[in-house]
This record gives structure tokens, C-alpha cells and sequence, in this order.
């Protein structure tokens, strides 16, 4: 069954755990990325991006330019999410300083634009006789798509549509451009064409899906684009003349129908599978539908860490091969999990199966959490599983493992990433079929239905197990509730009587077809009993070993928790686990984990004969996205079992 | 007690384990290695080594060059090392055609030599106007260390003395020009400082330890004479001119007695240790005693695989940091096993410690001998401790990884520096001191000592513990003999009488005093149990695992005897090994080891809850150094232990 997702205006934030979340980004990261954006804030990275567009203003007024670009060519994106992020705050609850810092960026932007609707900072600014002849390396229809999906976010938060207009503008001229004058380029990283059908939804105008499908049709196809251009341009920014078009990277090395593996840089390739899935289901075009289910395939059931972390090395950004997830040098960039999340929801949208809502769950509660401090102001670009510090940042092989959150970055595309995914979580929430919602995350707060009803959901998800949802008006329409794979045992009740789950789940969901009326109860009672997983035996960083999770959440050993040493803990094989109460105070409130197992007492020497001493001990356990904050320590995930 | 090597005329190899590699290196590998060397061979990387010597001579002579330099900078280095082995073997027994090959290049030495004594085919075809201009990257130093080496083995081998003459007038230019001219450069890649040691003891001549000595006090002194360098100089072979040079790489971050850790690529660094331990020796120098002493620990005790594999990682070919010692992205060169050896053997001639005997030996049985297939005509760079094809040479971070040997290397270092290796062995397994001969290695076959006795060996070693020693003169003089520390239950025996090893033995040698007669017998026993190894548990990639050793041997488990799939297999924690009978027709000979253990049934997908089945199993193992002789396969050192 085909759905689509709802307005962000359709949630409202209830007290809940995401809420947490989503109340830090509003009044911490909000702000404070902000502070970084406009550069008001010393000690971190520059960004500029601000100021980049102040001067691009400058630029396309005829005005004497005030200073330099400074940044990545693609520094406007990071602007860009800022402000779709700030826009879905603004959905959640008013806010006139925000507002009224967002409509200055409008207009900023609205002075950059220059009269055929072009608009980037980069181009404007550094190089304008260089516009669209550089689409392997430079950004300019990622930035311009980035923008588009603030502008989208802006309008159906606000209702304003200035952004909109801005941003249709920019995308006729990009239509103008590639439609007709060159029908075969498409941008290095994929973006442009999720965005297209976000703002195809937003304005109704059927060229920007039209544009959609042609970026997604003409990638990948012989002659090679990226190839051709090289020829025709004399300048780069990253690679060298000599070197061959980075295809996988570029995630053009087959057109999209073809690909049969996650290749290539990951975020760019799950952005890209996000515009495939959106469109298989706008368009109907099986081949389209077969290849992202090819393709999801490829990413979660070889590819893919129990963190739902994606790309498992730092050369390229990239996936590698199958079964080859280390957890040391790991990428597991932010923004790929992100994607994966961006993907998730397509695919779900496209048909809703449980291991769809499962991976976006995973995603969500284990990298993308991790990718922020609990403070709202440090975050990870990389996810690794695994963390010794002296060697993790220190290796030449795991230089980008960090063992402590920067405060920002160079290439800072992640923080406001997780900013803006988390401020929208809502419609990730859910989406509505032709007569049926869809509940794909449970969270607290309200969400109100395209079909008249809303539903408020009150639980302690993922600290505990229990969700229950009040209908706010009669439903004849069916709720289609998903049911974890990992939750053995699931209690679901109607109105207080239990309904025979086998006979109502399907595909990973819970099908309960109409019928209801205003002050129903559903009630959801997941198992979360604090369980051990285990890796195949075809990924060898991982065989021996044991992970625990309880619900969606991965936990992990930190050393602060286990006498400076986890390296020395291993679980004992017929050890238990037990969950502790939930602790308010002590992470932000989680419910730490204890496992029975066992700690090697060190030996002399690098090596021994001697079999070394072994004594029973308590492994402690926290959840694996509240890592990393208590200062510098030892971390792990797959932990030896013996 | 301070010791030198003996002679390689000293020993005769007799029938045991090594002289089958001496015999192979003999019969086939420098036939074949030649071929290569002279581009007879198709189907492999090109060498051109002897044809660049050709060309020189042509330039030199004035004639007309008839063709072009191909090929690395130091392609010079690949033929000398090839010509140090030819000439140990000339030692070992009589090859007219042999040595008219070796006479014919040595003639075109002669003839590529410059009336000055500069020496060196690349510059002198392709580059003659850049001498000395790159020492940080140009191996110019380098090739001629390798030259004056071979010069050596050949006058050593053979007692004529026209390659060593021509090193000498080499060596005498070399003196010139650094001592005097350029005070303060020295080379990039370390390696002339320990060839100009063995050229002072052939020649007799003091300056060439005196030239070797300044090149070891010069390096890494402020102001940085690479960086000096770089900035006179308009010509790169790598490094781009915006990198700042690479201090640890070039062995050059510090000056050598400041030095603390083994850092950088490591066959320089060994290569430079093994030059200071001589000189240390040599000198009495106590504080470049004090910095090799330092720097061994750090190898041996934090920075070495446990098969005597260095260098943990491809990036510089480089030491990382202490414990970082993944089994999969390792690089551990064959080389630099081969350069750990070299210091080892200077080490045990400053001072006999048991341990730098027991490293020699782990490192020349593991991972130098895994550097060659079993038929001597493919070899491998790389040496992994754990290889899943699929995954190893093809994960972007492993493509140095290969999963089998190929025939040759565009960079070629490593085939003809295990050949010279394996020539020469007798001269590593003995030392003289004033009064004692040393035994550090069980060789079968026959050793002359300096006093005018000998020894007649005989021994199965390492396929069993059992080595017997006959005197064939009477001995006024001490033997110390290395008894291995992995050896737990030794016995030895005097004419039959146990002798009272713990009243003997010091540092790891058994000191036998004197007075011995012709025909007096020594029988050792070494214990060839078979055990299990576990690493430090700050290894994190060896956690929870352990390796199967049987006396100096490691073993690993390949697929091809495992059912097609090692990383199913876990050692049981309580279960035993056997070592079987020795199989003289399996892998060259071999005593293959059984492991009690388990196999855990593949589960579905990529993650499970459910706790994987497990099935009692055997696990067959085989000496590590014989991986990779039975096609494309799986292969494992250290296995999960549960």
C-alpha cells in the first residue's frame, strides 16, 4: 500500500524522549548553530556561510564586494539546514527572534538571486564565469536542493511563501538549464533530485518531478558525463587532472536501474536511493521500484552496523564490500545514517514493511542520537563502535575516529543534519495511506490525520516499552501500528482487550481496521527485555562476539563505568542481563543495562603462553547515542563472548 | 657479552627445514629472480633492473643510450639484493653459470661506474644532472648501501675483490661528498649506515665506520636538512611540493638517541636500528645502546604482530601506535620482518638476551617465510594475520591485503631481500665472542668457529624439537645456546647426562663452560607442545582470542581444510590441541595441529537475537608461514575462544 507523509504541522511535541530531543534543538542547538553560522562564536571552526551570502548580495546588486568566500564550495547547505530546521520549530511553537532571523537569510538570499533565478554564494561570489561546469565536484545543484527543502519546510511551517518563491525561481532556471541547454549533466552528489519532489509536493508544479525523474534517468549513462566535462573544464577542486572520474563516488558509475550494491560514498548514495524510492511510488515504474529494493537489500542485510551506521571506510566516505564492517575504522558518518533514514521513509511510504520502520528506528535511536551530545553542542561526523583512546584519532588508519565530539567542522554538513531531522520527526512518525494511518515511531505528542481525527500518544519510549494512543475523534479509517521485529513478546489491546496480534500483523505491522471512536485506546506494550545479538559469522570484525540491545537502543561499555577497562570484559555465554530502573538524572535518563561476564586480568608482555586470569564481574552498560559524554574514555559495542 | 657474526663460509647447510629453503632459493628462486631481473620472464611486472645497468654503462662509456631508464628510482637495490644472495650461494657450493652471471653484471657495474666513483643507474641515465639533490626521496644512499652489501657477500663468499673494490671507490666518493661537501645530509631511507658497517669489516677501512657513525649522528638534527632541501630543490618524486616533509616516515623526526618509539615506515626504522645496535657495538657508545634497547621494547613489547610481523598499517607503510595491531588492515611488509631481523641480530651481538634470539626466530619462521610460496616463485608484500576473500584486496581499506601471493611487485624490495635472507642464514644462527660461540638458531648443517673447532648439527627443527650438536675438535671455549622461552620442558643433555639447566642458564642461553673433546654430543629437547597464545588484552583487535603456536611456528586455520569457512570456528576455552604426525608430503612438510573447538551454524541476515547454534568441531590448523600455497581461501591466525 502506497502512503505519503504528513505536514509537520499535522505533529504537536508531547514530554516524551524524541520531545527532549526536539525541545534541545529549539532552544540550544537552534541558537547556538546559529552563533557559528553568523560567526559569532570563537574557539570553533569558521563557518561563514552567513557572510557568504551577505557578500554575494553585494555581488548581484552591483555593489563593491566586502571581503572573501571563505569555506566549502558548498557552504550555503549549511545554512540551508539550518534553516529548515528552524522553520519546523516554528511549526512546533512561535517564535518571533527565530522568525525574524530566518526571513533576514530569506531576504539575504532573495538578494543573492540573481535575476534568472541562479543562486549560490560559491559561484556568485568566487566564480561566477563558472557556473554548472563543474557538476562532479562542486556542490551547486546540492546547495540549490538543500535550499529548496528549507523553502518547502518554511512554507508548510509558516504558510509563507517568499522562500517558496525564491527557491521555484531558482529551480526554473535550473529546469531552463538542464532541460534544454544540458540534458545530460546531473550533480556529483545526489540531493537536488529529492528536493525537486519536495518542492513538485509544496508547489503543485509538475516540471519539478518532471526535472526529478530526469536527473535520476540520466545518471550513470554512457558517454559518462562527469567524463565529458573534465574534458571540456581547466579547473578543479578536489581531483587531480590525472586521476579518472571517481564514478562510484560520484555514484554514477551505472544508471540507477542497474545498480545492484551499495557503492560509493554513502551519504550521497542514500540520498540519491531517497529520489529513486519517492519517485518509484510517485511514477509507479516497477523497474525503479526493483532496483531500491534491490538496493535496501544490499545496505541492510550486508552492509549495514547493528548501529544502522552506513559506510565502513573514511576513503571515499564509502560502503566497501559486503561483511566488511570494522568497528575501529569505521565511517558511520551522521548525515549517512540520516539518509538511511531519508530512505526508510520513502520505502515505507512506497510499502509499508516492518524492516523498513526496524532500520529507521535503528538509525534514528542509535547513530543519529549519537551524532549529538547530550549538551545539544558538540557532535560526531563519525560513529565508530569501537574506541581506545591512544589509538582511536591517533592511527593513521582511524585519524577520523574521534573518542570526543568537535565542536564543529570544516565540512560541518552533519550538526545541522541531525538538527533538522530531529525537528521534523514527526512526519517520519507517520504517513496516511488512501484510508489508513500508518504509525512507523512512537512518539509522544499529538498528530492530527488527513482524515479529520487525531490520535494523542503518551509514552516512555524507547526507556520503556509502553505506548498508548487516545483517538481525538472517530475513525472509520484502519491505524496500521508497526510492531518491532525484536520485541518477542507484544501485547497489544483495544479499549483494554488484547487483540490477537497473529491474526492482525502483517508484513511487520498491525492492521486494525476501522471503526474506532473518539476516546479509544490503543495500547502497545513492547518487550523490553534487554537482549544479546549476534553478528553473522560472515562479518569477521564481529565474530565471537555479542551486542546487547533493549528496544531500538544499542548499548555499549564505556570505561567510565567499568574501572577504566573495557577491552579486558567479555560476556559470559550463559550470562544474564538485567535492566536497571530508569535513572532520570544520569544521562539525560536512560535505563542503564548489567551483564553478567567476565574481566581478564592483564598480562605481562604482549603475548603469553599462560592462559590469563580471568574473575566474574559486572559489565555496565549504557545506551550507545549517550556515549562520549563524560570526557574521554574507553567505548564498545561487540563485546567477546566466552 | 659483545659477540660478531661469523662468516657465511662458516656454515655448511646440511638437509633439516631451512636448508630445503636454501636449497629452493638456490635451485629455483634466484634462476627465477634473475629472469625477472632481466626481463626474460612475460606475464609479470617488468623489472629492467640489469637493462638500466646496460644503459648506464652506455652513458658512462659516452655511447649512445639505447633506450630508457624504467622502473623505480631505487630499481638498483632490487639486483643487488638479488646478487647478495647469488653470491652466499656461491658460498655454499660451486655454480660456474652463476657466477659468470654475477661476473657479468659485475662488470657492468664496473662499466656503469663514474670516474669519481658515483654509482647509480637512475641518475646516471635519467637524472645526471640532480646527484645528491634528493636524498629524502631518491634512494640514492639507499641503492648503494645494497650495492656495497652484495660487494661484500661476494668477497666474503668468493674472496675476489673487484665488486668490492668498485663499492670501495662508491664508498670513498660517498665520503667525500658527505663528510665534506655536505656535511649534513643523509638519506631518506636508511640503509647505507649498516652497509657501510659490513664494508668497514670487509675493507678493514676505519672511515667507512666513521662515515656510518656521522650519518647516524646527523639525522634528525635541527635545522631539518630535508626540509632545507626541499626548498633548493625543483624537482619531486612523490611528495607534492605544498606537504610538509615526513619527518617519521624518513626515519628522521628526531635525532636517534631522542627517539622513544618505533614510528614510521618500518623497514626504515629497522633498517636504521640495525645500523645503530652495530655501531652501539662497535663503539661502546652507551647512549645509542640505550636508545636501540628502547626502541626494541617498543617494538617487541607494544608494536609487533605475533608473527613478528611490524608496521600495522599501509598508510607510509608505517608503525602506528602502541597496540594498534589489526589483523586484517595490517601491512607488516615481509621486508620489515626481514630489517627486525637484522636488529635482532645486532641486538644478540651487544648483548645475548634470549628474547632478541626468540624474536629473530619469530619473525624468520612466520612471517619472513610466509613472504614466500612454498615453490619459491611468488611472494607476498603484505603479510595479514586474517584474510576473508571478498573482503581482503578488495575493501578499500584492504587492497593491500592480497588473499594470494602474486609473482612480482612493480616495487619489488621484497622477493630478492627473503632470498639473501634465507642464503645467508648460518650467519645469523651463530656468534663469536671472545671466548664463546652463540647459538641463536637450530640449523642442520655444519659450523666452523673462529677457535678451530666445529660443530656438526643435525635436527628436525622446527617440524620437532630435537637438535643434536657434535664437537669436531676439541673446544676450550663456552657455548651458550638459546633455549626459547615458549619452551617450557627443556632437556639437555651432555654425552648422554642431563644437564642442570637452571644452574646454566642466564638471559634465555644456556652457558656451557669449556673443556669440551672432539665427538662430545649435546642433545637438546625442546618442548613442541602445542599452545595457545593470548595477546595483551590492550590489543583490542585480539580480544577474547587466542592463537595456536607449536615451538616457534604460529598456525593458522584455512579455509581449504575447514569446510570452506574459518570465521564459523571458535577455539573451546577448555579444549585441547594435538599436534599430529609430521606429513612430509603436505606443504612441503609440515606437523599439522588439531584444535578442540566449535562451529556455529550461519544464521539469517545480517543481525540476530536469537543465539546462534553451535556444533562441537575440529579445527585444522597449519603453520602460518604455508598459508596461501592451495588456492583462494580463507585464512585465520587468531581465533575466538569460547
Amino acid at each position: 500500500m502506497r502512503s505519503k507523509g504528513l505536514p509537520v504541522t499535522a505533529f504537536k511535541e508531547g514530554r516524551g524522549f524524541l520531545a527532549q530531543r526536539q525541545k534541545l534543538v529549539r532552544e540550544t542547538v537552534l541558537p547556538y548553530q546559529y552563533s557559528i553560522l553568523n560567526d559569532q562564536l570563537s574557539g570553533v571552526e569558521k563557518s561563514h556561510a552567513i557572510q557568504n551570502l551577505r557578500l554575494a548580495a553585494q555581488k548581484v546588486a552591483g555593489e563593491e564586494v566586502q571581503g572573501e568566500y571563505y569555506g566549502m564550495v558548498f557552504q550555503d547547505s549549511d545554512l540551508a539546514k539550518w534553516m529548515e530546521a528552524a522553520a519546523y520549530s516554528l511549526a512546533e511553537r512561535e517564535n518571533p527572534e527565530l522568525e525574524a532571523r530566518l526571513e533576514e537569510v530569506i531576504g539575504l538570499l532573495e538578494k543573492a538571486q540573481h535575476p534568472d533565478g541562479y543562486l549560490n554564494s560559491y559561484f556568485t561570489v568566487k566564480e561566477p564565469d563558472k557556473r554548472w561546469t563543474n557538476l562532479q565536484e562542486a556542490h551547486e545543484l546540492y546547495c540549490a536542493g538543500h535550499l529548496m527543502e528549507a523553502a518547502c519546510a518554511h512554507y508548510e511551517a509558516t504558510g509563507k511563501d517568499r522562500f517558496l518563491r525564491i527557491m521555484e525561481r531558482n529551480a526554473d532556471c535550473i529546469y531552463q538549464h538542464f532541460m534544454e541547454e544540458c540534458p545530460r549533466g546531473y550533480s556529483g552528489h545526489p540531493e537536488i533530485e529529492l528536493a525537486l519532489m519536495r518542492l513538485y509536493r509544496a508547489s503543485g508544479n509538475e516540471k519539478y518531478k518532471e526535472l526529478a525523474l530526469h536527473f535520476v534517468d540520466v545518471r550513470g549513462q554512457e558517454p559518462h558525463y562527469f567524463e565529458e566535462e573534465k574534458k571540456r573544464r581547466d579547473w578543479i577542486l578536489w581531483q587531480r587532472p590525472e586521476e579518472p572520474v571517481e564514478k562510484e563516488y560520484t555514484q554514477s558509475a551505472k544508471p540507477v536501474r542497474e545498480q545492484k550494491d551499495a557503492v560509493g560514498h554513502a551519504v550521497r548514495a542514500v540520498y540519491l536511493y531517497t529520489a529513486m524510492a519517492d519517485l518509484a511510488r510517485e511514477t509507479g515504474d516497477p523497474t525503479l521500484k526493483a532496483a531500491c529494493e534491490t538496493l535496501w537489500e544490499s545496505i541492510t542485510q550486508r552492509r549495514m552496523y547493528v548501529t544502522g551506521g552506513i559506510g565502513s571506510t573514511v576513503l571515499g566516505e564509502a560502503f566497501t564490500v559486503d561483511y566488511d564492517l570494522p568497528n575501529d575504522t569505521v565511517y558511520a558518518e551522521t548525515c549517512a545514517s540520516i539518509g538511511l533514514i531519508f530512505f526508510a521513509r520513502k520505502m515505507l511510504e512506497l510499502n509499508p514493511l516492518g524492516q523498513h520502520g526496524d532500520v529507521m528506528e535503528l538509525a534514528l535511536y542509535n547513530t543519529v542520537l549519537a551524532g549529538m551530545a547530550l549538551d545539544g553542542k558538540r557532535f560526531f561526523y563519525v560513529n565508530p563502535l569501537e574506541v581506545a583512546p591512544g589509538i582511536s584519532g591517533e592511527a593513521a588508519t582511524q585519524r577520523h575516529d574521534l573518542p570526543q565530539r568537535p565542536q564543529w567542522y570544516a565540512c560541518a554538513c552533519c550538526p545541522p543534519n541531525v538538527a533538522r531531522l530531529l525537528a521534523s520527526i514527526g512526519s517520519y512518525a507517520y504517513s496516511a495511506g488512501e484510508d489508513a494511518l500508518l504509525i512507523h515511531l512512537y512518539l509522544d505528542g499529538h498528530v492530527d490525520t488527513p482524515f479529520g481525527w487525531g490520535l494523542d500518544c503518551v509514552t516512555g519510549y524507547p526507556n520503556n516499552g509502553k505506548v498508548t494512543y487516545t483517538f481525538t475523534g472517530g475513525a472509520r479509517e484502519t491505524v496500521a501500528l508497526r510492531i518491532p521485529a525484536w520485541s518477542g513478546n507484544t501485547v497489544l489491546k483495544h479499549n483494554g482487550k488484547t487483540v490477537d496480534l497473529a491474526s492482525v500483523l502483517r508484513d511487520g505491522y498491525a492492521w486494525l481496521s476501522g471503526g474506532f471512536q473518539e476516546g479509544d485506546i490503543l495500547e502497545l506494550e513492547l518487550d523490553m527485555t534487554p537482549r544479546k545479538v549476534y553478528a553473522s559469522t560472515r562479518i569477521p570484525a564481529d565474530t565471537g562476539k555479542a551486542a546487547v540491545m533493549r528496544g531500538p537502543l544499542v548499548y555499549c561499555a564505556e570505561g567510565v563505568d567499568n574501572d577504566g577497562d573495557v577491552f579486558s570484559l567479555s560476556l559470559d555465554q550463559n550470562g544474564g542481563l538485567s535492566a536497571g530502573a530508569f535513572q532520570p538524572e544520569f544521562l539525560g535518563g536512560v535505563v542503564p543495562v548489567a551483564a553478567e561476564g567476565w574481566r581478564t586480568q592483564p598480562a605481562e608482555g604482549l603475548y603469553t603462553s599462560q592462559k590469563p586470569r580471568r574473575e566474574r564481574g559486572e559489565i555496565r552498560l549504557i545506551p550507545y547515542y549517550a556515549w562520549g559524554n563524560r570526557g574521554l574514555n574507553q567505548m564498545r559495542v561487540w563485546l567477546p563472548e566466552n
